[in-house]
């Protein structure tokens, strides 16, 4: 089966966002078993919105339409659905009550316009909105089913997953499609793309291939067989080849974190963990308790942008920092066992660098980070240069993420 | 003038890869003049491609094609351009030459298949390309005027702007644009549409949307006139208007954040702030240390997560914590008022709430956050419950946000 995705609104159709949501369906699409033919984006116009819903309908099986279906007048999709089906559009009772219901719960005044979002063209299922005000809309036009999702992209996928997906499933049979994603920190794309060459030869089953983001590299394995168990048998054959290929940068699968992998291996042996932070400035405490129940494992946090609250909170000697700059090696060990000790943690991680964009100096230039991991057997520091090509998020990132993949093979040896 | 946007590749219309090029285009149109009306992402397959290209020439002034004009034999744009225009495919000798001494400039052998790039629809013209071998290629397709270009994003960008941006600039004369953005954060979609309604009713120019993200909404303002000069005035005129009909709601323009806008306050009166954190774990302290030059009003920060560490870094009485729980006002305030005496600073913020997803009472939900705000004159405590429609990461970002907007707030009043 063929689909279309049509994403509505002007703020994407003029390029002030990146539209993710296409993405992120078509891969879903492919795991189902479904082949997506194009991702149109319009922008906010009733007539455009219409015209192309009606072309898709007449010539795929299945029509994705995601945002649109906000509260004020510029959003043309439900009235674009219903011109398209011939129906009016009628107020859907449970949907208003869920949205009075939404207002109530967070406590804020409900304007009479966000009633619009219950309506529903004659005839459609509504699918209910979990963490937000605009339902979904189902609709078979012509010979496509079609899903009118909220453009909001948590929104949107909270109502794929729970009220989508299963009837796309059952569409979409015919090949089976299995998919695994291996993520992995340490190494290079092309390290990794000459260590699975053979693996990701053109036109081969299953198809593997690498993607680069913020510093991870993800390997995708996307296998069909007859049956399903055939197409998993197929994937997790390349699965194991990979791991073995790749071995311990390989930290987890899906869409797993590194912070969450991280979490997983503290949790699993029941240590504690606890930052000292400089240049990251709470981003590595701010990863770690992303994850839900991380409170068993991380105690506390010290966020020391300035050198009085390095000394202060966690020790350090001012003679250390007088003598080698709150950028090196000494402070980055001295935070790292000050943090420990105070925190009374099995481990503490400590950093200390320059993100610039200013900052810098010839001796210590933009992108030097000492990363510090103190343990009951002492302390270690890496020194990284992220200078060059990253800014200053970039380098924040990644010295986060250094940062964690140095606790993490701590935990594995 | 209008114009359309296709994208052609397999990755993209599978979703491994998302469409960055469409966004930067559709912004550089719309600053030249020109509407983006829709963009249109295919696969490899030529008959889609063929087909795309005639629609979009038979309704608009301008397309730009990206992507497709690589070596191997699955890439179309070339086959379905010249098809489209019923040209053949004829061999560009110049293009060759440029093909030919990349790869003598790289020291790699070249394939034939290479020189397949070279092959241009008869009566086009060949646009240059500095970083890559693909040439570009400008057709007249009925009214309009057809632009292709490489899928690489800085060979295409590069290319757009030596070879693409001085013609559409003098195709879009006749009207100019002026685009603004106002950032907003405390109001809901619905109120502000409301407030807005006349501005923002169809056909009007200047148009005038919102768009929701994360809980900031911004108001997207894009005027047309006959010179820029009117355009800039009919947008700034509306933009004066927004202001204030949504006061102190508007926290800053274009793409500023909210830490930035606070950071920009604090640095303008030259004090300082310090933070507390218990659920949202680093995250405030990050978003501060997110700006460049954060150090100058930024001291410090303690992640309290474990009711010790509130006691031990903020001197919280275990008492107040017994009596009214963690999660309290009492306890948001003692945090506030404990973190601003230790840290010596200006302000300081402190959170304590239930991110979830467990962790929940019936007294106190999984969402329900106390924020305090300390300063010279005392500690004002605000209760918010975003449970309910958000899940951890949101309900953490959504607790930063109101810190960081009460804070905002406090230095403007």
């Amino acid at each position: 089966m063929d689909a279309d995705i049509l994403s509505i609104g002007t703020e994407v159709a003029c390029g002030a966002v990146v539209n993710t949501n296409a993405a992120w369906l078509s891969q879903k699409l492919i795991e189902l078993g479904v082949t997506p033919r194009r991702q149109v984006t319009v922008a906010d116009r009733l007539s455009d919105v219409r015209e192309e819903i009606e072309r898709s309908a007449a010539s795929v099986g299945l029509l994705m339409i995601t945002g649109g279906l906000g509260p004020t007048r510029d959003d043309p999709t439900r009235e674009a659905l219903a011109a398209a089906l011939g129906q009016p559009l009628e107020p859907d009772e449970a949907a208003a009550e869920r949205i009075r219901a939404f207002f109530r719960e967070i406590g804020r005044p409900m304007s009479e316009s966000n009633l619009r979002q219950a309506l529903i063209p004659r005839g459609c299922r509504v699918l209910e909105n979990l963490w937000g005000t605009a339902p979904g809309i189902r609709a078979e036009l012509g010979r496509a089913v079609v899903y009118a999702l909220p453009g909001v992209p948590r929104e949107m996928r909270e109502m794929f997953t729970r009220s989508v997906e299963a009837d796309v499933r059952a569409r979409g049979k015919g090949s089976a499609v299995a998919v695994r994603v291996l993520r992995t920190y340490g190494l290079g794309e092309s390290v990794i793309g000459e260590r699975l060459s053979n693996l990701m030869a053109a036109d081969r089953n299953p198809s593997v291939g690498t993607q680069a983001s913020e510093g991870l590299i993800s390997v995708r394995i996307v296998g069909r067989g007859a049956s399903p168990a055939e197409a998993k048998r197929l994937v997790d054959e390349d699965a194991a080849q990979v791991r073995t290929m790749l071995g311990d940068s390989v930290f987890g699968e899906g869409d797993e974190a590194l912070d969450a992998a991280v979490g997983r291996l503290l949790a699993g042996v029941g240590r504690t963990v606890a930052v000292a932070e400089s240049c990251t400035g709470g981003l590595i405490a701010k990863s770690l308790t992303d994850v839900p129940g991380s409170s068993a494992y991380f105690v506390r946090g010290y966020v020391v942008y300035s050198n009085e609250s390095k000394v202060e909170l966690l020790g350090v000697g001012p003679a250390l920092i007088e003598s080698h700059g709150a950028v090196s090696e000494q402070v980055a060990e001295a935070m790292a066992v000050g943090c420990r000790d105070r925190a009374c943690s099995d481990y503490a991680l400590s950093v200390t660098g320059i993100a610039g964009p200013s900052g810098g100096t010839p001796d210590k230039p933009v992108g030097l980070v000492y990363i510090g991991l103190a343990d009951g057997t002492g302390c270690t520091v890496r020194r990284m240069t992220f200078g060059g090509h990253l800014d200053r998020q970039a380098i924040r990132d990644r010295a986060c993420k250094t940062a964690l993949d140095l606790l993490r093979r701590r935990l594995l040896s």
